[in-house]
């Protein structure tokens, strides 16, 4: 499994490119996206679990209910959610790509991401996708990525290679998610290409297996978003002989799927809003998975223990407290806190207890801006992992005035 | 029923007082509180739910096993949580004040508020109590109230009058509690006195009873503290018959209960770290009480929701969202939201989609510092208010080096 350049242009057939269609007064930031692959592929996508539904995830589940897509189309600055028009706009969208695209309406993947609740022209759209389309390359991965972002400061992409029955096969992808990230109006969205031939019943049981470990397992606020997506796209063309059953054809599919899925979660964790740092919580000895999956995400989740990381705290109280409060059934008896970076490791709790530790040593562990916060619950062989990021004032700052 | 002064020394026999004893460095703040009833009282109180529980609590628990109860200790500075020897020092705490006052220790309830997994030392303690007896004054609500003070920045005190079978009757309280609210190291502990009388079992039912509307409907911050508490005494000096089942005695107990209870909600939630304003959502119109109730508390947790209150931005896509993630069973499509204040009413949502508004006069309304969130739902009859705060700077600022 190598890791390469080219992000969802890297596997074979896949074209992209992003442009600034007018939705977004800021001329600087591009605000259309495009990834076109030049055959229909097999696709899957999983979609938010809040009941507020962004119109574009409505449309897009239409569309991909027959596993296919060959193209996906998404704008930035507006969420076309709780919006009386919503349907109307998003399935516009999808008859602008596919006629300019030459293709079916319903082989579109549509997705949207910005404010809510305030209409979506479709004029700047209309006019942006003739430019779209006439910018296409497959040297176009990085545009588009800018143009699904919002709040994120940096671009989230990334590509692996790996070989199914003797053939090189890719897969690749963009993410954008800065704010309401719990899985989940800065939206998450993420979106992936691979020319590993799969069927699409296979393809969605790989997705959405992966995502439980990954996706699912960051948090940046708590609150999860209307309109989050994470949508794949397999077209076959690296030539492989169709994965259509679990085996060890699948098992290498799954693990570059995990590859790419783990590396955008701790990108999009990093680019939290506001964040200064990557915060990653590694339950272990959990009497089952999902015990350790609550404790994880309980401690990532918590404010006081973000604030406390921002601070550069070592208060690992903020730490057992969002233990006790998670809802796992956990011994508090039995507890045990680690910080740990590239400055070293500091033990500050054993048996649910304090243990005196050095704090310049804890202050030069948390002064880093990868910090791994380890606990240990002494009771099974049960594990998991959460990603998260610091609270900050400029978290405050973004969020006080999103809408101006 | 009459809004009165005096605390928790509004009812007849009980006394307080608040010294500084030396566990907080600052000297310029009390850190050590007594309320004391001249005869013992029915005694009733409810814990924290997080796991991880305070030591003071399981003494305190015990103490009031047999429904009894005539003094409360409680300092601020140190939770006593997370010790080895937690559990001993609550009790010595407990033997102290008993044998100060002359009564049994297991008359006493004991309390915390302050750092977790720090050893909590006897002696200033052991050296407080003396003063603390002497400076017992039916004046001295005021000083216990700031002698259990953490973060906040304000005091917590309200007593009221009513009338039981023709008998004068008082209920007071004082409460303290900024951050870790959702009820909840800030902690959120509130002592109420009355001198009615009310037998042990009643008591108990009036105080978890009410509880669901009031303490458990705040959040500050998601984080549930490790040494919650609400302690109910009950004196019996009003001279009033004994409630000892349900009936109009125990309507009028409640009525006062729930006014005092909703005054120190408003207040913890308006004084929450950082807040600059208090934020009230009412939800009407759910199917049932419980799915109000889901709702209510969802739109006070979320982030997203707070930042916007402290920017004054009438970003209701936000409310959507919180309520769309609550995991209650609404129809989206239903929803209506507005918001209220002191400088009047902007509907922004109507039937899940937004509506045309003045910005001008959103301004104005998010100006203020008290926020209505109104919700409807038009699903029913069932309602339900939860209470929280806006997310500012200064909560970042508070719990960045809340140790230090």
């Amino acid at each position: 499994m190598k890791i390469i350049s080219g992000g969802v242009c890297a596997a074979k057939g896949f074209q992209a490119s992003g442009v600034h269609c007018g939705i977004r007064a800021s001329r600087t930031k591009r605000d259309l996206a495009l990834i076109y692959s030049s055959v229909p592929a097999s696709a899957a996508a999983v979609y938010t679990t809040n009941l507020v539904k962004g119109a574009p995830l409505t449309v897009t589940k239409q569309h991909i209910s027959d596993g296919v897509a060959q193209a996906v189309i998404c704008n930035s600055g507006n969420a076309n959610t709780c919006n009386a028009n919503g349907i109307e706009i998003a399935e516009q969208m999808s008859a602008l790509t596919a006629q300019t695209l030459g293709i079916q309406a319903r082989d579109v993947v549509v997705a949207s991401t910005g404010v809510i609740g305030q209409p979506l022209d479709i004029a700047p759209i209309a006019a942006g996708v003739g430019p779209l389309k006439a910018a296409l390359s497959d040297k176009g991965s990085a545009d588009a990525c800018e143009a699904i972002m919002t709040t994120d400061t940096r671009q989230k992409e990334i590509a692996v290679e790996f070989t199914l029955g003797g053939k090189t096969c890719r897969l690749g992808g963009i993410a954008k998610g800065s704010g309401m990230i719990h899985p989940n109006m800065a939206t998450m969205l993420v979106f992936l290409t691979t020319d590993a031939a799969i069927a699409p019943a296979m393809l969605d049981k790989a997705l959405k297996g992966d995502i439980q470990n990954t996706f699912n397992m960051i948090s940046v606020d708590g609150d999860t978003s209307t309109n989050d997506m994470v949508c794949i796209l397999a077209n076959g063309l690296a030539g492989n002989e169709e994965i259509t059953e679990e085996g060890e054809d699948f098992s290498v599919f799954m693990k570059a799927l995990n590859t790419i899925n783990i590396h955008l979660c701790r990108s999009i964790a990093a680019d939290g809003e506001g964040a200064t740092k990557l915060l990653e919580c590694a339950v272990t000895g959990a009497k089952d998975e999902a015990t350790a999956k609550t404790v994880a995400k309980s401690v990532v989740c918590s404010s006081l223990t973000k604030a406390a990381m921002f601070g550069e705290d070592a208060n690992w109280g903020r730490v057992l407290c969002a233990i006790g409060y998670s809802g796992a059934d956990v011994d508090v008896d039995k507890v045990g806190v680690s910080f740990h970076s590239a400055a070293g490791d500091v033990e500050v709790c054993r048996d649910g207890t304090g243990v005196p530790f050095s704090e310049e040593l804890a202050s030069r562990v948390l002064h880093e801006g990868e910090i791994d916060i380890l606990v240990s619950l002494g009771d099974g062989s049960g594990s998991a992992t959460a990603w998260g990021c610091d609270l900050s004032y400029e978290y405050v700052r973004i969020n006080g005035d999103y809408r101006t």
